[in-house]
């Protein structure tokens, strides 16, 4: 087929540079939501006269057969299809002859592919929100399983700096991954309203001239707005940056989540165990049982903040209206959407099939790690924090001086200090108490953590 | 002061390691956001039980008399001032004594700085709202200046590729821009939700061991909803993150409008002159009018995507709750925030004080910019568009050849190329007519542009 | 064929996992440095006394059959082949039996790979070297065609902030890219010296335990030097790192001649004509001639800056020696490599087909581009030259107060603002003699600009 | 003083506008490379014949002064001084009067702060190019430490992934970094010579009409070589995007170097204590001890990382020639300079302060660590290597059914496996052993340590 706008050229494109031109590489994925989009655009033009219903079903049924082409693997790309646009149109001209040429009347690529990659990214922002509400149900159930017993629950040491710091259940620990989830659902929920924006009847830049209904083209497409100016609806990619910034925050928490996990699932930690369904071994070195699931996700941050990166700085200072800059859009929107439909099912399996070390955990809980109850202790008793805090500090220097634990540190080591010290002290330093004592809304008491699972079941259902 | 941590310390910090440490260089900006902070912090723990009312009355009487001071520049940061946590709680200590050391009952310096900057933050996004709103309002002024009158209308080339495409009107060029930013309006709208969500009461990591009332603090301070975890509320970045990525959303469109601008006020185009209040000169050369205002919006592109590329990077693949690195949010917010402060209002200034050149415009509309309308000519004929679109490339062809213009060119010429053109397509060829056609929503019809204008309007009191 | 590492696993690799996990669906492109370096390794091991001559000479022709296949594209990829080590040693068993399984004696898939990927890139730099060279020579051969008759040379105004400034010639503004590719070639010379740095013969981060001769190995491949440190070299990335920043740099440039270019072939300018054979038309507007093949290099800078910014997160913060996250180095190097040895070749054949218009940069030549030549005329006859700029800024304002250009202001207005001003003033308003006047090395004078052709000539000789 | 450009300006610059612009903020700190950069001119503009002697000394003098106003603290910078260069014209002004206007002959801010960028970063890279080396030497001095006695060194486990990989010397870990900042020295000498390219004379463009001697220029101001053309030279901001990524590289270094001392620093690895110089408490928990300037380290990749991509953004796509976005490239600048120029020599102390535990270390050594060695031993045998991995991978898991480790697996047990395996396999299993076996160069073998220690030590003093 000849292109769609050669008429005015005396010359042939250089050979090199219809490669360097063409889309059709990666932008033949879209062929669902050009189709579409082309169906919906060849009924608004039968409503506004400049087909006739009969013109209109041919076209439509041609679509269709081109739909069922590609849904099969039987569509093939020839040598002039520079784009999806083209190669669609070029094989509905083989199907139903000049006919095929009124399609696009008022139309150009310029709309035409923005409603395309909107019309994906809708399609494809349910799919990853079902996923990503699959992994929050992942923590959810392993945070249940890992309570423990009521009375005895499951403790393990929490860190601040990567250094001991306070008792925390191990499913506090875990849940904190659940509202950074939540998070992103939210965001991706309130993302997904503007990516529903319609260019559709934009036309080049100027607008549609023949009275093409744009309402009902929302309508049939499932848009919930229309672009209000055709010069910005056929430029404005502020959809697909916003999609990359969500999935680079999702991104960087699954970073964080993988390097818990490579932590924790190492031997200095040993507090899970990652299911060899997510490791993989070494080609050298036999005994080898790597947590690769994880080191990828963690190392396919760069790639997704790569890629926001890059179209922010394609879009920078660009003049308005459609560049051919913009081309450059759909690779990192479809290399983002596809690592993150690997990334999400992977991280739930990893969560469900993890296996938890209490004992690991008890084992590294540490009567440092209750410096602050001992505080806190001396704050009951009056004492104002910030000097208790300096008493405490002291303590904890004398413990290391005489290479004994804080439990292990005889009363009249602890009245040289202060005086505010008594037997009770003793009592402060237990992990069990300490963790029951942070009881208030987000704190790790067993009782609060069990509120906040309820909580999170309920943000789940959306009713929080 | 000593610092708030040093009890178990046996050596001093080295000397080059404190001034690393050290935040007190920028976070004293924080001053009115953790004082405020630490006043429903002490009336709080009042509620608790753990201060007296008279306690909690000198507390907060001190912290206001040290905000006075900053707020009169009278503070003297100290050599050991850390943090502005610290330089605060040092001059309460000295304004009161040692009650100033119960302040910090139960709260670490990690939800403390977490809630002052998102406190600072809040504030910051109200001031910024307005801004971006004054904005919007100097773009629709100058689009129903630059209409002209019923009829005649302002007219200009609409560029796509940056060469010539279609007419538009001069004000529906300039409205493009006032969606971009309506929808960086609705954006920070909807990550402000996000960012009144109080962390206070989370302790380092593990919770409030003291029953202070979350709920409370949240009410007093202005959050809106509290964090579910405290592991997370701790280490929670994402509301910097997302407000650096709205602001590289917004720094894009303020690229792109400052680059459109910089092209039209260069004497190729002349289709605007920049005021001369935001131009400047040259040290060498005595002719020269640089827009230098609009050159360094474009050029703070660059500062606002690397904060976020910044922040985005220290975040990546963090153990979860506090660590250090997260002390590096700050600068990257602050200097976003003092940028969008500057570049917002002198944007609304530029696009105030710009002068149109309507004749610059029209002499620079070539008939070229018609051939869409003669192919919809021949579309109204019956032929079908893609057939329209190759004759008409080839009567551009052929008028090149003959170096006249389409409107010169002769009848005949046009029927040797097809017999559908008669001489009804030199009615098509008007640039006036052409807008007009554009009538549909989005469109560049006058009728269009100023029914656009209205619903910019609307749009502006939040009821679109 | 069994995974090279699986006899301690009890469990298959969950199914998605193993797709997450590959690599071969982008390191296949590796085989012939995989190859090499296996080849290499055999005749290693052979000296080493771990293969006889016979199996060596076995394994290499094995090999090279491998080798043949994958060239004649005859190689087909098994499902079990994760990456191209394991697909090419599972063909080289099926070919030779179990020997094969004595070629990966004491090396790891770290050592391999790293290796593979340095071969890889050396060869690619070369290619790279030659493309960048060619774009130079066609700069050079456009500047010299574009220099125009001695005493008549082709002046275009030179523009800061994109304003006019003073006049220039045309070649001098294009030899202005020359020297950007110039600094280009010489650093990735400089970094090329580092990727031929051998890391085979580290083990898997260790070490080698079979006394292989790396020298032997270095001089076999091509390297110059060896990694001299067993755990650095397995997880060194470094030299892709310098590659992709070397590219950042390139593409830098290649925007801005992108942009230079389409600037000048906006009708507003009209300086230069891109040749029909790298422009597109439109599907809707059948005038358009777009520059696609510039605005798609313009805007590829995001691909290469974001693949940057994405290697150097994914390094960011890695504990050291290999890490899976290093997988991830691949896709972002391939990706650049092929889109600079697409834009390199476009971009010498626009330059090369470019058409010059000396009649249109003559026209924009405007008198006010002399002003500096007039404070110059004044600094000869002794004013300071702050005072003649002062002066002369307040010629440029008088002579647009009456609406004349500065050949056209009588004496007398030119006196009343200074008397330093006589009639020879008029004699400094000459385009030609401006440029003339500018004669220093790396000035604009033609002769100065002739000079700067000899060296440039030198410069791709590598004799400047 | 009034602008060095208001001549032809009839209207004041608006207020906000004016801060807007100003770079005195940041530039202040050019102030010395500014007057060293004027004094040069000076002398160039008297050898042309466009000062007298008197007049070049008078103004010499003058610059001298304004320099040691500077430097004793004394220079008031003036509300209308909008950079450094009016600062210091303006006060050369008030010290020898009109005379102060000759200084700019020919010259514009576009050469000159050019020029005063690159000496600034000429002296800048030579101080961090000595730090770099202090950080070097400080690693072998503690890898010579922590080898440990002959034929007893310290072994520690080596990781790949986190997981156990092979026993490896303490000190070859710590060398590793050793070769990763040499490369980066490297790097830097190499771009040092870029720096050191001369851009003054080149005028705001176009070249210097009043023939000023550019060689001289470069020899009084240490510069290497002219830029070969002007255009080119004032925007060329080559050297600080490579400066950029350079550190960006050496950041990557340090933010892993940082993340394993990090690790093996936390009490699940207790491999090394950091000095309390260079950790800080907790204001809420008495006994922590963090190792807050490692962690900033890491963090502050953020930073540098964000500075190149932000100035590489700025860059992209500018018009040739100097641009006002240009002002850009200081504040990144001047911002990673600093932070290096902290963070190398705090990490040279902490590397020097380190306390090394080789007890913990021995503690970890598992002898699963040895399965590679057990499999090289069957080769040793005549197994084909890949065969001997899967044997030793069934003994591996054999071992951990039966909940042994490899030593105290009886010999019966490994002759189930393979009747290759002989009482001698027992000897493979010894750390000592183990690593002595990795004797090439770059191997973890104690002689091969020794013998890298030599080689960085000779790499050092530029000899290697």
């Amino acid at each position: 087929m000849t292109k769609l706008w050669g008429g005015r050229f005396e010359k042939p494109t250089d050979e090199l540079m219809e490669r360097f031109n063409a889309s059709i590489g990666f932008d033949v994925r879209l062929y669902r939501a050009d189709i579409a989009g082309s169906i919906a655009y060849a009924r608004a033009l039968e409503r506004a006269g400049l087909l006739t219903p009969e013109e209109c079903q041919t076209i439509v049924a041609g679509l269709e057969q081109v739909r069922a082409e590609f849904d099969q693997g039987r569509f093939v790309v020839q040598p002039g299809d520079e784009d999806i646009h083209t190669a669609v149109e070029r094989r509905l001209h083989e199907l139903i002859g000049p006919l095929a040429g009124k399609l696009h009347t008022g139309r150009s690529r310029n709309d035409q592919v923005a409603t395309d990659t909107r019309l994906y990214l809708l399609w494809e922002i349910d799919r990853l929100q079902e996923s990503l509400t699959d992994l929050q149900q992942a923590i959810v159930e392993k945070a249940e399983e890992g309570l423990g017993e009521p009375g005895h629950e499951v403790i393990m040491p929490g860190y601040t700096h990567l250094q001991p710091a306070q008792p925390v259940l191990f499913s506090h620990w875990l849940l904190s991954y659940f509202w950074m989830f939540q998070r992103d659902g939210e965001r991706l929920a309130g993302l997904r309203e503007r990516v529903a924006t319609l260019p559709l009847g934009s036309g080049a830049l100027a607008g549609n001239p023949f009275g093409v209904d744009r309402e009902f083209l929302a309508q049939e497409l499932g848009f919930a707005r229309l672009a209000e100016n055709s010069m910005d609806a056929v430029s404005d990619r502020d959809f697909i940056v916003e999609f990359l910034a969500w999935a680079a925050l999702l991104q960087m928490h699954l970073s964080r989540l993988a390097e818990d996990l490579i932590l924790f699932s190492s031997p200095g930690y040993g507090f899970v165990t990652i299911d060899e369904a997510y490791a993989t071994g070494s080609s050298l070195m036999p005994q080898k049982r790597n947590p690769d699931s994880l080191e990828l996700v963690r190392g396919k941050t760069g790639r997704v903040y790569g890629h926001l990166m890059g179209l922010l700085t394609t879009m920078k200072g660009l003049p308005s209206t459609y560049n051919k800059d913009l081309q450059e859009d759909k690779e990192p929107l479809f290399d983002v959407v596809d690592t993150l439909a690997m990334e999400l099912p992977i991280m739930a399996g990893v969560v469900r099939t993890l296996v938890i070390h209490p004992q690991r955990m008890a084992a590294a809980l540490d009567d440092s790690l209750l410096a602050t109850d001992l505080a806190d202790e001396l704050v009951r008793q009056g004492v104002p924090f910030r000097e208790a805090h300096r008493l405490v500090g002291q303590v904890v220097r004398r413990a290391g001086e005489l290479g004994v634990s804080l439990c292990d540190l005889p009363l009249a080591e602890y009245r040289t200090i202060s005086e505010h010290f008594g037997p009770s002290l003793y009592q402060a330093l237990d992990f069990q108490r300490s963790v029951e004592r942070r009881s208030g809304r987000g704190g790790t008491a067993p009782q609060a953590v069990r509120e906040q699972i309820k909580r999170a079941k309920l943000a789940q259902m959306g009713q929080l």
